[in-house]
Protein backbone atom coordinates (compact mmCIF):
# COMPACT_ATOMS: atom_id res chain seq x y z
CA UNK A 1 0.00 0.00 0.00
CA UNK A 2 1.54 3.24 -0.75
CA UNK A 3 0.90 6.35 1.89
CA UNK A 4 0.30 9.86 0.53
CA UNK A 5 0.49 13.20 2.55
CA UNK A 6 -2.47 15.25 2.67
CA UNK A 7 -1.61 17.28 -0.10
CA UNK A 8 -1.50 14.01 -2.29
CA UNK A 9 2.30 13.61 -2.60
CA UNK A 10 3.37 10.19 -1.81
CA UNK A 11 4.93 8.97 1.19
CA UNK A 12 8.54 7.51 0.93
CA UNK A 13 10.45 6.11 4.15
CA UNK A 14 13.16 7.60 5.12
CA UNK A 15 15.36 4.44 4.42
CA UNK A 16 14.17 3.91 1.14
CA UNK A 17 15.30 7.31 0.61
CA UNK A 18 18.69 6.48 1.53
CA UNK A 19 19.20 3.56 -0.46
CA UNK A 20 18.18 6.00 -3.44
CA UNK A 21 20.17 8.42 -2.95
CA UNK A 22 23.25 6.87 -5.06
CA UNK A 23 20.40 7.50 -8.79
CA UNK A 24 19.30 10.49 -7.28
CA UNK A 25 20.73 12.36 -10.59
CA UNK A 26 18.23 9.91 -12.94
CA UNK A 27 15.44 11.39 -10.81
CA UNK A 28 12.57 11.93 -13.29
CA UNK A 29 9.95 15.23 -12.56
CA UNK A 30 7.64 14.12 -14.90
CA UNK A 31 7.51 10.83 -12.56
CA UNK A 32 7.28 12.43 -9.56
CA UNK A 33 4.86 15.40 -10.60
CA UNK A 34 6.62 17.80 -8.18
CA UNK A 35 7.11 21.57 -8.93
CA UNK A 36 9.88 23.73 -8.74
CA UNK A 37 8.09 25.56 -5.21
CA UNK A 38 7.23 21.97 -3.75
CA UNK A 39 11.70 20.96 -4.41
CA UNK A 40 13.08 24.25 -3.02
CA UNK A 41 9.97 24.24 -0.10
CA UNK A 42 11.10 20.49 0.78
CA UNK A 43 15.06 21.54 0.15
CA UNK A 44 14.05 24.68 2.76
CA UNK A 45 12.25 22.14 5.41
CA UNK A 46 15.25 20.01 5.36
CA UNK A 47 18.11 23.29 5.45
CA UNK A 48 16.12 24.14 8.48
CA UNK A 49 15.60 20.20 9.52
CA UNK A 50 19.56 20.02 9.54
CA UNK A 51 20.74 23.61 10.92
CA UNK A 52 21.84 24.59 8.05
CA UNK A 53 19.50 27.81 6.40
CA UNK A 54 16.32 29.30 7.96
CA UNK A 55 14.83 30.34 4.53
CA UNK A 56 10.84 30.55 3.74
CA UNK A 57 8.60 31.63 1.02
CA UNK A 58 6.33 34.45 1.99
CA UNK A 59 2.82 34.03 1.95
CA UNK A 60 1.07 34.86 -1.43
CA UNK A 61 0.31 38.78 -1.14
CA UNK A 62 -3.51 38.96 -0.54
CA UNK A 63 -5.92 41.94 -0.52
CA UNK A 64 -8.60 41.15 1.76
CA UNK A 65 -12.06 43.12 0.98
CA UNK A 66 -14.79 41.10 3.13
CA UNK A 67 -14.32 38.73 6.23
CA UNK A 68 -17.38 37.17 8.09
CA UNK A 69 -16.85 36.76 11.69
CA UNK A 70 -19.58 33.33 12.27
CA UNK A 71 -18.50 33.26 16.34
CA UNK A 72 -15.92 35.03 18.32
CA UNK A 73 -12.93 32.62 17.13
CA UNK A 74 -13.34 32.14 13.67
CA UNK A 75 -12.97 34.19 10.59
CA UNK A 76 -13.72 33.44 7.07
CA UNK A 77 -12.51 35.59 4.15
CA UNK A 78 -15.54 35.71 2.39
CA UNK A 79 -13.79 38.28 -0.76
CA UNK A 80 -10.76 38.37 -1.85
CA UNK A 81 -7.63 39.43 -4.50
CA UNK A 82 -4.32 38.34 -5.33
CA UNK A 83 -2.06 41.40 -4.94
CA UNK A 84 1.18 41.42 -7.61
CA UNK A 85 4.11 40.46 -4.94
CA UNK A 86 7.05 43.85 -4.31
CA UNK A 87 9.61 41.22 -3.44
CA UNK A 88 10.93 38.36 -4.47
CA UNK A 89 9.68 34.75 -2.81
CA UNK A 90 12.33 33.35 -0.83
CA UNK A 91 14.36 34.77 1.39
CA UNK A 92 16.25 34.05 5.07
CA UNK A 93 20.06 33.54 6.73
CA UNK A 94 22.24 31.34 6.29
CA UNK A 95 26.06 31.58 8.28
CA UNK A 96 24.88 35.33 8.94
CA UNK A 97 24.15 36.24 5.34
CA UNK A 98 21.24 37.65 3.95
CA UNK A 99 19.87 35.16 1.11
CA UNK A 100 17.15 36.44 -1.47
CA UNK A 101 15.70 35.24 -4.67
CA UNK A 102 12.96 33.97 -6.87
CA UNK A 103 12.56 30.74 -8.64
CA UNK A 104 11.16 29.90 -12.24
CA UNK A 105 10.72 27.40 -14.76
CA UNK A 106 9.97 27.29 -18.16
CA UNK A 107 9.37 24.77 -20.93
CA UNK A 108 11.50 26.50 -23.72
CA UNK A 109 14.48 24.60 -24.08
CA UNK A 110 16.04 27.24 -25.98
CA UNK A 111 15.92 30.93 -23.94
CA UNK A 112 14.13 31.69 -20.46
CA UNK A 113 11.42 34.16 -21.24
CA UNK A 114 11.92 37.23 -18.79
CA UNK A 115 8.25 37.68 -18.83
CA UNK A 116 8.56 35.44 -15.51
CA UNK A 117 9.61 38.61 -13.89
CA UNK A 118 7.62 41.72 -12.82
CA UNK A 119 9.55 45.09 -12.96
CA UNK A 120 9.46 45.55 -9.26
CA UNK A 121 11.18 42.21 -8.55
CA UNK A 122 13.69 43.23 -10.44
CA UNK A 123 13.60 46.72 -8.66
CA UNK A 124 13.63 44.81 -5.26
CA UNK A 125 16.98 42.80 -6.62
CA UNK A 126 19.03 45.84 -7.48
CA UNK A 127 17.96 47.25 -3.46
CA UNK A 128 19.23 43.71 -1.85
CA UNK A 129 22.22 43.68 -3.60
CA UNK A 130 22.76 47.44 -2.80
CA UNK A 131 22.62 46.39 0.79
CA UNK A 132 25.31 43.35 0.23
CA UNK A 133 22.51 40.75 0.39
CA UNK A 134 22.99 37.69 -1.74
CA UNK A 135 20.55 37.80 -4.30
CA UNK A 136 19.37 35.31 -7.44
CA UNK A 137 17.09 33.07 -9.07
CA UNK A 138 16.84 29.60 -9.76
CA UNK A 139 15.90 29.31 -13.05
CA UNK A 140 14.12 26.02 -14.13
CA UNK A 141 14.56 23.95 -17.66
CA UNK A 142 11.49 21.41 -17.12
CA UNK A 143 11.78 19.63 -20.25
CA UNK A 144 15.39 19.12 -19.59
CA UNK A 145 15.15 18.75 -15.82
CA UNK A 146 18.26 21.53 -15.87
CA UNK A 147 18.22 23.99 -13.26
CA UNK A 148 20.49 27.04 -12.56
CA UNK A 149 21.60 29.41 -10.29
CA UNK A 150 22.20 33.08 -12.11
CA UNK A 151 23.39 36.02 -9.71
CA UNK A 152 21.27 38.71 -10.23
CA UNK A 153 23.90 40.99 -11.51
CA UNK A 154 23.94 38.67 -14.54
CA UNK A 155 19.88 38.79 -14.56
CA UNK A 156 19.79 42.97 -14.19
CA UNK A 157 22.13 42.95 -17.66
CA UNK A 158 19.25 40.76 -19.71
CA UNK A 159 16.76 42.63 -18.22
CA UNK A 160 18.07 46.04 -19.18
CA UNK A 161 19.03 44.91 -22.16
CA UNK A 162 15.15 44.38 -23.03
CA UNK A 163 14.22 47.57 -21.47
CA UNK A 164 16.63 49.09 -24.36
CA UNK A 165 14.61 47.20 -27.04
CA UNK A 166 16.80 43.75 -27.08
CA UNK A 167 15.56 39.96 -26.94
CA UNK A 168 12.60 39.15 -24.63
CA UNK A 169 14.37 36.73 -22.90
CA UNK A 170 17.93 34.88 -22.02
CA UNK A 171 19.40 32.25 -24.34
CA UNK A 172 20.29 29.27 -22.71
CA UNK A 173 23.75 29.85 -24.17
CA UNK A 174 23.87 32.72 -22.12
CA UNK A 175 22.64 30.73 -19.12
CA UNK A 176 24.85 28.18 -19.53
CA UNK A 177 27.59 30.46 -19.43
CA UNK A 178 26.90 32.77 -16.46
CA UNK A 179 25.00 30.47 -14.28
CA UNK A 180 25.75 27.51 -12.22
CA UNK A 181 24.25 24.60 -12.88
CA UNK A 182 22.64 22.81 -9.48
CA UNK A 183 22.42 18.98 -9.91
CA UNK A 184 18.92 17.75 -8.40
CA UNK A 185 19.35 15.79 -5.27
CA UNK A 186 16.98 14.06 -3.00
CA UNK A 187 18.34 15.23 0.00
CA UNK A 188 18.20 18.20 -0.03
CA UNK A 189 16.80 17.99 -3.49
CA UNK A 190 17.67 21.37 -4.78
CA UNK A 191 20.99 22.34 -2.95
CA UNK A 192 21.60 25.69 -3.56
CA UNK A 193 23.20 26.62 -0.05
CA UNK A 194 25.99 24.53 -1.59
CA UNK A 195 26.13 26.81 -4.75
CA UNK A 196 26.08 29.92 -3.12
CA UNK A 197 28.96 28.67 -0.71
CA UNK A 198 31.03 27.35 -3.80
CA UNK A 199 30.53 31.36 -5.06
CA UNK A 200 30.70 33.11 -1.86
CA UNK A 201 32.81 31.39 0.27
CA UNK A 202 31.01 31.47 3.86
CA UNK B 1 -7.62 72.14 3.78
CA UNK B 2 -6.42 68.88 4.75
CA UNK B 3 -5.46 66.31 2.30
CA UNK B 4 -5.58 62.56 3.50
CA UNK B 5 -4.07 59.21 1.87
CA UNK B 6 -6.98 56.71 0.56
CA UNK B 7 -5.63 54.71 4.32
CA UNK B 8 -7.50 57.98 6.14
CA UNK B 9 -3.63 59.44 7.34
CA UNK B 10 -2.95 63.10 6.90
CA UNK B 11 -1.09 63.99 4.36
CA UNK B 12 2.27 66.06 5.40
CA UNK B 13 4.03 68.30 2.90
CA UNK B 14 7.89 67.07 3.16
CA UNK B 15 8.85 70.79 4.08
CA UNK B 16 6.19 70.80 7.08
CA UNK B 17 8.26 67.59 8.54
CA UNK B 18 11.29 69.06 8.22
CA UNK B 19 10.49 71.87 10.57
CA UNK B 20 9.09 70.23 12.54
CA UNK B 21 11.69 67.49 13.33
CA UNK B 22 13.24 69.64 15.99
CA UNK B 23 10.05 68.67 18.25
CA UNK B 24 9.72 64.92 17.14
CA UNK B 25 9.50 63.42 20.81
CA UNK B 26 6.60 64.93 21.68
CA UNK B 27 4.24 63.70 19.01
CA UNK B 28 1.37 62.04 20.86
CA UNK B 29 0.65 58.91 19.48
CA UNK B 30 -2.94 59.12 20.40
CA UNK B 31 -3.51 62.27 18.18
CA UNK B 32 -1.95 60.55 15.23
CA UNK B 33 -3.75 57.35 15.43
CA UNK B 34 -1.39 55.53 14.25
CA UNK B 35 -0.53 51.87 15.20
CA UNK B 36 2.71 50.58 15.59
CA UNK B 37 2.69 48.76 12.91
CA UNK B 38 1.16 51.65 10.64
CA UNK B 39 4.61 53.46 12.09
CA UNK B 40 7.13 50.89 11.41
CA UNK B 41 5.74 50.29 7.88
CA UNK B 42 6.51 53.86 7.06
CA UNK B 43 10.05 53.45 8.75
CA UNK B 44 10.83 51.02 6.60
CA UNK B 45 9.84 52.68 3.20
CA UNK B 46 11.64 55.52 4.53
CA UNK B 47 14.95 53.28 5.02
CA UNK B 48 13.99 51.54 1.29
CA UNK B 49 13.13 55.12 0.00
CA UNK B 50 16.68 56.45 1.35
CA UNK B 51 19.15 53.28 0.46
CA UNK B 52 19.48 52.68 4.42
CA UNK B 53 18.18 48.98 4.39
CA UNK B 54 15.37 46.50 2.87
CA UNK B 55 12.80 45.19 4.94
CA UNK B 56 9.47 44.20 4.79
CA UNK B 57 6.72 43.14 6.62
CA UNK B 58 5.56 39.65 4.87
CA UNK B 59 1.71 38.97 3.86
CA UNK B 60 -0.61 37.15 6.12
CA UNK B 61 -0.81 33.55 5.43
CA UNK B 62 -3.85 32.84 3.99
CA UNK B 63 -5.51 29.35 3.58
CA UNK B 64 -7.71 29.34 0.19
CA UNK B 65 -9.82 27.29 -0.25
CA UNK B 66 -12.26 28.21 -2.87
CA UNK B 67 -11.21 30.94 -5.95
CA UNK B 68 -14.03 32.05 -8.84
CA UNK B 69 -12.21 32.96 -11.94
CA UNK B 70 -15.29 35.24 -13.40
CA UNK B 71 -12.92 35.91 -16.30
CA UNK B 72 -9.56 34.79 -17.42
CA UNK B 73 -7.60 37.64 -15.89
CA UNK B 74 -9.30 37.95 -12.71
CA UNK B 75 -9.81 35.89 -10.01
CA UNK B 76 -11.67 36.40 -6.96
CA UNK B 77 -11.14 34.30 -3.18
CA UNK B 78 -14.67 33.61 -1.99
CA UNK B 79 -13.42 31.50 1.13
CA UNK B 80 -9.96 31.05 2.85
CA UNK B 81 -9.16 31.51 6.59
CA UNK B 82 -6.58 33.25 7.99
CA UNK B 83 -3.13 31.01 9.49
CA UNK B 84 -0.82 31.04 12.11
CA UNK B 85 2.27 32.31 10.56
CA UNK B 86 5.40 30.24 11.03
CA UNK B 87 8.05 33.16 11.24
CA UNK B 88 8.23 36.88 12.28
CA UNK B 89 6.43 39.47 10.38
CA UNK B 90 9.42 41.56 9.28
CA UNK B 91 12.92 40.23 7.82
CA UNK B 92 15.43 41.67 5.36
CA UNK B 93 18.46 43.00 4.97
CA UNK B 94 21.09 46.15 6.29
CA UNK B 95 24.59 46.33 4.99
CA UNK B 96 24.54 42.73 4.34
CA UNK B 97 23.29 41.74 7.79
CA UNK B 98 19.98 39.85 8.23
CA UNK B 99 17.52 41.35 9.68
CA UNK B 100 14.53 39.56 11.40
CA UNK B 101 11.91 40.97 14.12
CA UNK B 102 8.41 40.81 15.57
CA UNK B 103 6.43 44.14 16.82
CA UNK B 104 3.62 44.33 19.53
CA UNK B 105 1.95 46.22 21.57
CA UNK B 106 0.23 46.19 24.93
CA UNK B 107 -2.17 48.83 27.25
CA UNK B 108 -0.36 47.66 30.48
CA UNK B 109 1.96 49.76 32.12
CA UNK B 110 3.92 47.62 34.04
CA UNK B 111 4.83 44.18 32.38
CA UNK B 112 4.78 42.73 28.33
CA UNK B 113 2.22 39.89 28.31
CA UNK B 114 4.36 36.97 26.64
CA UNK B 115 1.05 35.23 25.17
CA UNK B 116 2.03 38.09 22.45
CA UNK B 117 3.96 35.36 21.15
CA UNK B 118 3.38 32.15 19.67
CA UNK B 119 5.74 28.91 20.36
CA UNK B 120 6.74 28.98 16.74
CA UNK B 121 7.98 32.16 16.52
CA UNK B 122 9.99 31.78 19.56
CA UNK B 123 11.35 28.81 17.60
CA UNK B 124 11.97 30.54 14.62
CA UNK B 125 14.15 33.58 16.52
CA UNK B 126 16.27 30.43 18.09
CA UNK B 127 16.62 29.19 14.42
CA UNK B 128 18.25 32.66 12.98
CA UNK B 129 19.85 33.29 15.97
CA UNK B 130 21.83 30.10 15.58
CA UNK B 131 21.97 31.12 11.93
CA UNK B 132 23.96 34.65 13.53
CA UNK B 133 21.32 36.71 11.62
CA UNK B 134 20.03 39.90 13.91
CA UNK B 135 16.49 38.51 15.81
CA UNK B 136 14.74 40.94 18.15
CA UNK B 137 11.89 42.53 18.97
CA UNK B 138 10.09 45.89 19.30
CA UNK B 139 7.88 46.00 22.20
CA UNK B 140 5.44 49.20 22.24
CA UNK B 141 3.88 50.31 26.02
CA UNK B 142 1.16 52.13 24.30
CA UNK B 143 0.10 54.35 26.76
CA UNK B 144 3.35 55.55 28.25
CA UNK B 145 4.41 55.51 24.31
CA UNK B 146 7.11 54.36 25.60
CA UNK B 147 9.40 51.86 22.27
CA UNK B 148 11.80 48.85 23.60
CA UNK B 149 13.98 47.07 21.28
CA UNK B 150 14.93 43.71 23.11
CA UNK B 151 17.21 41.18 21.48
CA UNK B 152 15.67 37.48 21.08
CA UNK B 153 17.92 36.28 23.46
CA UNK B 154 16.82 38.05 26.06
CA UNK B 155 13.32 37.03 25.36
CA UNK B 156 14.32 33.54 25.23
CA UNK B 157 15.18 33.85 28.85
CA UNK B 158 11.65 35.28 29.96
CA UNK B 159 9.85 32.61 27.14
CA UNK B 160 11.84 29.78 29.14
CA UNK B 161 10.93 31.36 32.64
CA UNK B 162 7.29 31.24 32.01
CA UNK B 163 7.50 27.56 30.04
CA UNK B 164 8.88 26.57 33.57
CA UNK B 165 6.41 28.09 35.79
CA UNK B 166 7.30 31.16 36.00
CA UNK B 167 5.45 34.73 35.45
CA UNK B 168 3.55 35.31 31.93
CA UNK B 169 4.80 38.44 31.69
CA UNK B 170 8.48 40.39 31.30
CA UNK B 171 8.44 43.11 34.34
CA UNK B 172 8.94 46.52 32.54
CA UNK B 173 11.44 46.60 35.05
CA UNK B 174 13.33 44.04 33.52
CA UNK B 175 12.43 45.29 30.03
CA UNK B 176 14.00 48.69 30.82
CA UNK B 177 17.38 46.98 32.19
CA UNK B 178 17.86 44.80 29.36
CA UNK B 179 16.14 46.53 25.97
CA UNK B 180 17.09 49.65 24.40
CA UNK B 181 14.87 52.86 24.16
CA UNK B 182 13.65 53.79 20.93
CA UNK B 183 13.21 57.67 20.83
CA UNK B 184 10.00 58.27 18.74
CA UNK B 185 10.84 60.37 15.64
CA UNK B 186 9.17 61.76 12.64
CA UNK B 187 11.17 60.92 9.65
CA UNK B 188 12.06 57.69 10.02
CA UNK B 189 9.26 57.12 13.17
CA UNK B 190 11.17 54.36 14.35
CA UNK B 191 14.90 53.88 13.70
CA UNK B 192 15.35 50.76 15.04
CA UNK B 193 18.32 50.25 12.63
CA UNK B 194 20.01 53.41 14.28
CA UNK B 195 20.02 51.12 17.39
CA UNK B 196 20.92 48.05 15.79
CA UNK B 197 24.06 49.84 14.76
CA UNK B 198 24.55 50.83 18.13
CA UNK B 199 24.65 47.58 19.23
CA UNK B 200 26.45 45.20 16.75
CA UNK B 201 28.56 47.98 15.19
CA UNK B 202 27.51 47.51 11.57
Amino acid sequence: MSLRYPNGKMYTPNNMLAKETNKSKNISYSKRGMTLEDDINETNEYYLREGIAVIHKKPTPIQIVNVDYPSRSSAVIKEAYFKQPSTTDYNGVCCGKYIDFEAKETKSRTSFPLHNFHEHQITHMKKVVEQAGISFVILRFSLDEEIFLIESQHLFGYWDRMIAGGRKSIKKEEIEAVGHLISIGLNPRIDYIKTLKNIYHF
